[in-house]
């Protein structure tokens, strides 16, 4: 069943400008050789208003002027920061690739092996080289300057601030020290490996935008290394912020590689995954020494951040015995077999202090890993879920004590009445380190539209304060996901994290909203399609029933046709109004209402028919 | 641009029973005659389970056993029910079909009439007829104990009632009478015009199950006869709970007729709409008598619910001046329009009364319109919203007083923070008449998404009270929905309905999902299939990659694969744990905790490694 891993084809991947964008830069003030990426979208000169300025996590593939060449991977921009900061050393002696590492692939079934040279660094000895510890100090990296650019999207005046933000202390404009603060505290991460020098840092806390991860992997069954790179393109073009690759099977390594060496974007992985097929998937023969020396492969190579299952405690697992769905993590099941079957405290949690050491020396945060979230709506909130959060909670301050970045991994299935106990109780146990959800789904009833169901509660507990929303594909529970399903993830959780912003009221969410809904009220079709999430999807549903040039400036579309049109009545009322009055603005109607009010309730304003 | 009208083709009504389901009907009690039909779902007989009973709006092109002709329409199953009350007769001079009924659509412009000769009643002189008076008066209808039976799913006992109602009052089963209560009191309501005798009926209120509208309806630039009928029986296949028939341009009156006489479900209008069109477009040119004279036709055709903009009047007008996207409500910026040009009150208004008689006369029910709900995010909750909410709640008192069954319809564009304000003032102000809402949607940002952008709003209003969620399509702001996208709207919206039921503890709500996921977690593919909201399509997707019959009973998926399934994995645990105790039920991780709990802490039963 396996298809050949064959070569990367280039041509796949997805690169040019979006639609209506340009992409530019600006430069740091701190650092001036930082350049943070932004998407503007211009609109039509008749609207007298400035191109809208968009987060843009898609990396140099969207610069037209960018030379790319996956074979050689992206530049390797941050690995001036981290040379300059004098404490770390070239590896002299790196982990080299074993047979394992890939699943003992061999001949056709082999993956090409990334093969453009690079220097592999760790922290000198004693060293600690996390954004965590540089912040405590008091230091504010160019990676933090790079976040506090990047998240203020280029304003220099505050935003609408109309919102319930539960407590989250989200600042007018987002500042340098302000990031440095935020990490210091714990309530941030950047997740940057010194590895991943290709990285264009990114910030996941409740104070800041609300972030969406797509995963993205082979498995056993399916894929090769060139849908993984371009599945990984793909998922960033449409706006993931950071990527989790779930690989298992054969070629975990060289397809991590790949995947690495050509991401702006966090990588995520899940490192017991390679740790169980380097043991022949026999989760009993799982050591210690594997997995760790699974961290070293992994963190060598650039992984930005671990999902970690050290929660998954003996003593919890019996509470998962009258669950519907059981344990429906697979790092959470394949500890919990290990864990039976030694009759043994999970040698994650036992070795936890080692653990914190070895992603020290790489600055690799934790994802701490949520092995007993709930698979099902009957499984919601129960004593295991909030046994293991507490655990969370536990190993947080200890990651911390050993100047380890941290974010809380969260459910799963929950209802939409159980969804804010969550954030309540991550916040409670768990110190304000960010929370990382996976949707919630709100249902279980509609296998096939799972990014539905699951971005009903991702909008949600983002809004109640999630940092970062992992996306649910509509594959969910039935199969690999393809490049439609991640594109249909990612856009659903786009959504998600974007009414999350609005609802808590991030300063910079409205502007987006409002520039949309006057091109759309000023039949600027152009606009309204190339400030959309997806401008190729509107058009051709637009274009669908009005294809004609024509129609992209007409006063309606298919749904009404032009005499239903609510927005071109709206628009002759308006129009009506201000004839009437002799008024060049839009001043129009608010003198009606003033000569309504002061009449005591009758227009005294007679008005032209306006047809 | 017009397609011709053409004639109607049944071969593209879909008909036949859903994958793995079984039409099932219940018989009345108090009125024997009634039968209620079910959707009836068997599982494999591994599971030890009985078959999961489903809601159905299907109507009987579900039932493998009925007729189905559309050139006849449904049989009328109501008319002896109307007829045997002994108050209404029959109109010996019904009113004929005009020219301007159709637009003045000619020859091959013109659609079919639907031909099939049918009784026409009304309400005997002085006599009410509607659901309302019925229930206050105490009588018990056949329609009261049709929807009894429907909502409460064949069940004998109470299911779960884990939830948080926000004040509804979801009683553990429901009877007759207290769908009469409901009714009497104004906090449900039957749509149910007695000349709808295909009708199967089906309330609408806070205390019932959340239920989904489509809208349908060609417009002067798209679409046929036949398209329209198809997407009516398309729309309740998937689950749509009432339709509405949103036609303008040519053929509305014949369009309708064959809605009407086909649809089990009730058919709700904007009856503005084809008053406009009867004046050629020209909304200075409506006058009551064209309204009237089309309430009057539309009541005839058996039409269960008219949305009238009642509330549009003409002092609020002005506080749309400044809002984004002006009057977005179809009805709502005609109705804006006339009475600006006339510089006069809302006739709608001033004639409420009138209104009222008429549509007592044949049992329609209000869907008071929200002809200033707001159309961007930017324009929530503001003002002219609520001005115009708390006018629909003086109406509905008007309408209640007439004996008439009133609706409130509700946003629009609604950010998450500002949708609860929404319910309450709806309860506030409109003393418990159902809420019916458009969305909301939750941000502007994704044209071509917003079937998403509005389940996320849809499903938390729904949970908060509102009783029917008015779907939006992806083609929503965009144009016409085609076939795909009205199915991609229900089933959205059925996702939102039912997270929403759940959310609320309605007690049939979780057996569903944990039937489901018990098929999940027992790897019974086809009944996680059949189970689904969409049977086809989860079968497609899990099909795509792992085809082969025998897939269908693998304990893994293309997802994770054999090795890492955490279903398979912890099904092993809770097998190892069940073998080591010898125990033949599920008992033995239960038996594990216990003894741990006794222990101390060390659990002291060892295991045997399961692979």
């Amino acid at each position: 069943m396996n298809k050949p891993a064959g070569p990367l084809e280039p041509a796949a991947i997805p690169t040019g400008e979006r639609p209506g964008s340009k992409k530019v830069y600006q430069p740091g003030a701190l650092w001036p050789d930082i350049r943070v990426p932004f998407r503007e979208v211009a609109v039509h000169p008749s609207a007298n208003e400035p191109p809208v300025t968009m987060y843009d996590s898609s990396g140099p593939y969207t610069d037209p002027h960018a030379a790319i060449d996956i074979e050689k991977g992206l530049p390797k921009v941050r690995e001036p920061w981290v040379v300059s900061r004098g404490d770390v050393e070239i590896v002299a002696d790196p982990r080299q690739v074993k047979p394992e590492d890939n699943g003992f692939a061999q001949g056709e079934h082999l993956a090409p092996q990334f093969s453009a040279p690079r220097r592999v660094y760790r922290a000198k000895a004693g060293a600690a080289v996390t954004q965590l510890e540089y912040a405590r100090r008091g230091i504010v990296t160019p990676e933090m300057e790079y976040v506090a650019i990047r998240e203020n999207l280029r304003r220099q005046a505050p935003g609408i601030r109309d919102g319930e933000s539960f407590g989250a202390e989200i600042p007018d404009l987002c500042t340098p020290e302000f990031v440095r603060d935020e990490v210091a505290r714990g309530r941030a991460i950047i997740p940057a490996n010194i590895n991943h020098t290709e990285l264009e840092p990114m910030a996941i806390g409740r104070n800041f935008l609300v972030k969406v991860n797509a995963n993205i992997g082979n498995s056993a069954v399916l894929s090769t290394v060139a849908d993984e790179v371009d599945k990984m393109v793909w998922a960033i073009r449409w706006g993931a912020d950071t990527v989790m690759d779930l690989s298992t099977g054969r070629n975990i390594h060289n397809i991590r590689d790949w995947i690495v060496r050509n991401s702006p974007v966090p990588i995520g992985t899940v490192p017991i995954y390679q740790a169980l097929e380097k043991v022949g998937g026999i989760a009993e023969d799982l050591t210690w020494e594997v997995f760790r020396d699974t961290l070293v492969e992994q963190a060598e190579q650039g992984v930005d951040y671990f999902t970690i299952h050290a929660g998954v405690r003996l003593p919890f697992i019996p509470l998962t015995a009258n669950r519907v769905t059981g344990i429906v993590s697979r790092g959470g099941s394949i500890m919990a077999k290990w864990c039976l079957a030694h009759h043994r405290e999970n040698f994650l949690y036992e070795r936890f202090a080692e653990i914190c050491e070895i992603m020290r020396a790489y600055d690799v945060s934790f994802s701490l890993g949520d092995g007993l979230r709930p698979g099902s709506i009957a499984d919601a909130n129960d004593e295991a879920q909030f046994a293991e959060l507490r655990t969370l909670g536990e190993l947080t301050k200890v990651a911390w004590k050993h100047g380890v970045q941290v974010m809380i991994e969260g459910p799963g299935h929950v209802p939409m009445h159980k969804i804010k106990a969550n954030m309540e109780e991550q916040l409670k146990h768990c110190h304000e380190a960010p929370f990382y959800t996976l949707g919630p789904l709100t249902t279980d009833v509609a296998p096939g539209y799972d990014h539905i169901t699951s971005a009903i509660g991702a909008a949600m507990i983002g809004w109640f304060g999630t940092a970062m929303l992992c996306y649910v594909t509509p594959k969910e529970h039935l199969g690999l996901p393809d490049r439609q399903d991640v594109k249909d993830g990612v856009i659903a959780y786009k959504i998600a994290a974007h009414a999350a912003d609005l609802a808590k009221g991030h300063p910079t969410a409205r502007a987006w909203d409002d520039a949309l809904s006057r091109a759309r009220f000023e039949f600027r079709w152009e606009d309204q399609f190339n400030l959309g999430l997806d401008p190729e999807t509107a058009r051709a549903y637009h274009d669908e029933t009005l294809p004609k040039e024509a129609f992209k400036t007409a006063h309606f579309c298919s749904m009404c046709g032009p005499k239903f049109c609510s927005m071109k009545i709206s628009q002759d009322i308006r129009e009506a109004a201000r004839a009437q009055n002799d008024l060049t603005n839009d001043q129009g109607m608010e003198e009606m209402a003033k000569k309504f009010r002061e009449a005591g309730g009758e227009i005294q304003v007679p008005l032209t028919p306006a047809e």
